[in-house]
Formats: C-alpha cells, structure tokens, sequence
C-alpha cells in the first residue's frame, strides 16, 4: 500500500536532493523533519550492494546538535552517559542519551570536534530543543545550534576503496568513530568512519549545504570502479546486524539496558549526567524487558508495518518491532522488546504477524 | 513529483488510519512521527467543501503532552507565556511556545483539564522531551506524558449542525477553544470548538485509540445529511486565513512578534515563563522580520516545494514561505517573512519563484 508524500516546505530537503531523485529514488521517509530515500526501486539489488560493493546514501537527515562556547564539554557531559574525559578530539563516541529517568530519547554520534566544540549527529528526535532547555536551565555559557552539516554516507566491504580513492591512504588509519576534517576540491567535510550498518564504511558530512551536487558527484565518479550505486539505510541489514532504530524498537519508556545498550552507560564517572541515579536503580535490578532476536518459522515474511504481539503460552508478553527475511540466513528474522522471563534463548514463543500467527525462537543478537 | 512514503513502525498510524485509507486516502504527511492523510485525490473538491460544508479530518498527529500532578499548573506557566491564572477548567488557550532566547518550538493549544491537568495540543516538534527537561531540571512534582489522545477534526460551516446532531445542542454555546468533556455511544472524548482552519469546527479528542473506526463512522454516518466527507488540514484556506503552519512559516530563529503571535505573549504576567525576559527586548526593540502578505501577480501558480527568495530592489529581503493560488480571491498568494523595512503594505516586491520572478506587493492578512 503506497501513499504519495506530500511536502512543502515543513518538510526539508538534503543538498544531495536534486541527485536522489536523478538516481531513481522511488521510496522516501521522514526524519528529523527532513525528506530521506529509502529505496531506488530495487530493494535486493541494493541489499546485495551493500553487503558486496558499495552503496552511497544520502544520510543527510542524521542532524547534527552543535554545543560550542566554554560550557560545552559540561552540556556536553550532562547529556551524555560516556567518559568525555576520555574522549579525544578526532574520536566520535555512540551514546545513549536518556532523561532524567532513564528513559531513551535519542542515540547519537558525539563527535568532539575541538574541547569546546562537539557535534551530536542524531537519531529522530528534536534533541536540539532538548539540550537548549538543559543548557538553558543550567545557565551553561554554550551556544545550541543546528548547523550546516548533512551527512553522505558510502557504505559497504568497498568503501574503503573509495574512501582512499577520494582522500588518500590516511583513511584506511581511521579507528571507528574516528573523524578528521579536510576538504575535497575545496568542498569542506568532515570524514568519519562510521555509518548505520555493519558492513564498513565512512560518512562524509558535508559542511556547506550548498555544494551537495558536487559533493555527490565527485564520490559518485570515484565509485564507479568499485560498483558503486544509489541505496539507503537498509531495514534488512540492519535487522541482521540488530542496530537499533531509535522509534522503531523503541517506545516511550524504553532504557538503555533494555536494547543492549549498557554497555555505553558508565555510571562509575564523576561527573553526574542526566539520568544516573534512575540507570543504576535500572542496572542493580535489571530491565523488566530486553531486546531479542526471533526466528519465525514458515514461509518468507514481509516486513511489518505495525508491532506485532508475541506471546508465551497464550500470555502477552511484548512486541515484534521489525521483522524481515533475511538473504544471506533464508530464514525470518526479527527484533522483539518481551519480558525478561521470555527472553531466555531458545524459548519458544508465538508471534501474532498481520497474517496470522508464527511460531518463533528466541535467539541471540546479532544475527549476521 | 511524487514519492511512494516508505513506513514501518517508526512512523505511527493513527486510529482512524483503516477508514482513511478506506475512504480513498491518496497523499500523506508526516507529523510528530505519525503519518497523516493530506489528501484525498480531489484538492479543489476538498478546499469547496471546507469553504462551503463539512470535512472530516484525521488529525491525530496533533498529540497531545500531558502535565499532570502537583506542580502541573507551575509547569504550564513557566512553559506558556499566557496567564494561566485566567484560564478556567474547560478553557483552551492558544501558546506560542519559546525557549530561553524567545525562539518559537511549537505554537499548541493549552487545554486545562482540571486545576492540576493541562494537556498541550502540539504541531510537529517533540515538546514532550523538552517539558520533561524543564520538569526535572527544575525538581518539579509533575508527570509528563503522552496519553492515549487524537484528535479527529470536523472543519466547515456545516460542522456545528453535525456536532449538534452528534452531542446535543450545547455545544453551540461552547466558545472557541472552549471544551468538554463527554462520551458517545460509549466512546470517551473531549469536544473542544477549534481546529485549523478558519470556516469552523470543532476537534473531538478521542480518548481511547482503539475506538478509532467506531468514532469516525459514528461522525461520518451523523455528516451525510450535511454533505459530510474526508479532508485534510487544507494548504490554500490556512495560506487565505493566515494561520500559522509551524516549521512551514518559522526557522530555527524566529519570535512571536515576527509572526503575529505577539497578541498571545503576555509580558506583564508575574510568574515568570521561559523566555519572558528575551521576550520583552524584542518587544521592545521590535522584530527585525514580520510575516506579512504578498499577491503575486500573472498566471495562477502551484505551491512552492522550496522558500522562494523574495527581493527588495534587487536586495534580498527574506522568504515566501507558502504560496498558493486562491480559489475564493482568484489571485496568487503568499506568506513572507521579511525585513521589517520592506514590510509596509503596499511595497512591491520581487519573488523569485520556481518558474522565475514575479512581482508582489505586500499586503495585510489574513487574505480572508
């Protein structure tokens, strides 16, 4: 079932907008009040580009919160459950931002761009209202922007090839998450290794909106021997190597250490930051719910449009919040939030899909 | 051009989302994460019925952020820049909402459900996380949440005899903004006289999601006699009426005095709300923009995808941000936001649209 979008000017466009719709873009999104491509019209096509060659998505509507002035790092460190004290300029860190009871609303990229200068480059939420009100609240002395950044991404095991094509062998020396700044034919970026999936690859955030087209051409000419082609965050791959999507597994009351992300908690650090003392009250006695993977049983599913009820032994106990088939395991996979009593691998459960229930399997994450 | 929206669970559906696509839904939105019909395949049949009958939008994604609890009413004070201390059980109050530097994040309607239960009625940006900041940065008593609440809208002259036929003759006496509380054939629901447009109407907050189907067939069966049919928040009547279309109209830096609401910031209240003190320095120097009103002239145009550049003898002075053709005016209007030095009515302008310049003169709105 598909419904045309209808946008004006609430709804932003990427500098890399004009390319998208020149390269085929059939399937959009919205993120961050912004137009995203979803698809080009050939959904296997661009998996398998992805998990083979490479794919360039443009990933503008990861937005980046800047925090910039001599607060900064406090804001910075306020918001985030990380050791900043450990962080370096040049090295980005993925982090749960959470509320002050625990609750996640947001898991951006940190990037620490000088000590009073950071980006966080975020999921689908208004985070930049949210670190004004901290900030403001606080009366931290730091400026709260959005600035002129949109990420391109180039994503797959040949990304790297075009990556050293584009800027040299430094590249192949970038830890993940590592970023530097440089230029190309005097386009200013910021390059990182990072990206929403677990094939490898880099983002490019571009910081002058107005050359998008150049930018998208000068990585599109370099990629053409390594098979380079339009794609986008791919729901599969991503379901495969259990990334999260903020909105999709999440919900409204979902902590940290429900979605396999305590690991990015550190609650031994100094410097108390939002949420604390409601994440170790969490930790010491243990999430109500978890995130697990499922192996659904019978014939090739579609992907879910709604969540789907999973039961054990008749009783509700949470939901499937995406489920696809997966090409490389030819089995069903999916991502469900249950009760920790259910979640023990190798349980059996029943999943209420929207075309009738599916005997599943608990097992662990990742899949791939 | 038209784009397939690619959605999953990220992007919620609303409770009335089966009849909508059952009564022929063709084009959406996205709004709040949630997916909103925009049209219907017949724009101009769908503006002559707002003007003339009765339309029945699925405006769900106007959600609703509770404050509930002992500090309830502190909180909505400090949040709204309007006397709470005047605002009565049952009464609804249009808010521009600011952060600490006087810059618009969302323009909802406050609704007082008891002395110690407000909700706001929001457009598209996430005042949830930014009450719950200011909540507990602040230590106050006070749940932030969003409740199980949509809004389903009957907008047109001919909305009162179906409200009437529906809920009894009180409600005409209802005034606007004004609600209350009630149940239909069991259904539980607020009945407020509002809504976005400027024919009439009223929004009947449903108050249980799952009763979504049996409200809008309930509405829809008590509209035939009325001409009743689907409709959508409609682009050309709020351009000719002149309300504000957060995000459509705003950037990331703009006050209510730029945009008309300075009519509903009320400097002289005591307790002090966010962004009192930036406010009033504003005011007093004045906005350097002013949303104003532009005819274009020649052949009639679409509406703009992009902000067109609007021109001051050549200089550039600022934005169209809405354009339309009117129906009713039969002439091409807009909305700028501008240098308040090129605001005066009766200026002309220079827009350069999609398909090259126009001349506009300023004038005043609304249009209608």
């Amino acid at each position: 079932m598909n419904h045309a979008l209808a946008t004006g000017t609430r709804i932003r466009k990427s500098p890399f907008f004009a390319r998208t719709v020149a390269a085929g873009m059939t399937h959009v999104t919205v993120y961050n009040h912004m137009m995203m491509p979803t698809s080009y019209g050939d959904p296997e096509g661009e998996y398998w580009r992805l998990i083979e060659e490479v794919a360039l998505w443009d990933v503008a509507v990861e937005r980046q919160v800047e925090l910039a002035g001599p607060d900064a790092a406090a804001l910075a460190q306020a918001l985030v459950p990380r050791d900043m004290a450990a962080c370096r300029v040049g090295q980005g860190k993925y982090a749960p931002l959470c509320d002050h009871a625990g609750r996640l609303l947001n898991d951006p990229v940190l990037l620490k761009l000088a000590d009073d200068r950071f980006w966080l480059s975020i999921a689908d939420s208004d985070v930049l209202w949210w670190a004004r009100a901290v900030a403001a609240e606080r009366g931290l002395n730091v400026e709260v922007t959005e600035p002129d950044v949109s990420p391109l991404a180039i994503q797959g095991p040949k990304a790297e090839a075009v990556a050293r094509d584009l800027f040299g062998d430094w590249v192949s020396s970038l830890k993940y998450f590592w970023f530097r700044e440089t230029t190309l034919d005097g386009i200013p970026l910021v390059v990182a290794r990072s990206g929403w999936s677990k094939q490898g690859g880099f983002e490019l955030y571009l910081m002058d909106g107005a050359q998008g087209g150049a930018l998208w051409d000068r990585v599109w000419e370099a990629g053409q021997p390594h098979g380079i082609g339009p794609g986008a965050p791919n729901p599969t791959e991503r379901i495969e190597s259990a990334l999260l999507s903020y909105g999709s597994d999440t919900d409204d009351r979902t902590n940290p250490y429900e979605v396999r992300l305590g690991d990015y908690v550190d609650l031994s650090i100094k410097p108390d930051f939002i949420g604390k003392a409601a994440l170790r009250r969490i930790a010491q006695e243990g999430p109500r719910r978890l995130q697990v993977g499922l192996f659904l049983e019978g014939e090739p599913i579609a992907g879910n449009q709604e969540r789907w009820a999973v039961h054990d032994e008749g009783r509700s106990v949470g939901v499937v919040t995406a489920a696809t088939r997966s090409p490389r395991l030819e089995r069903n996979i999916a991502l469900a939030l249950i009760e920790r009593e259910s979640a023990a691998e190798a349980t059996e459960l029943t999943v209420e899909t929207a075309n009738g229930p599916r005997r599943a399997e608990v097992t662990s994450l990742p899949f791939c």
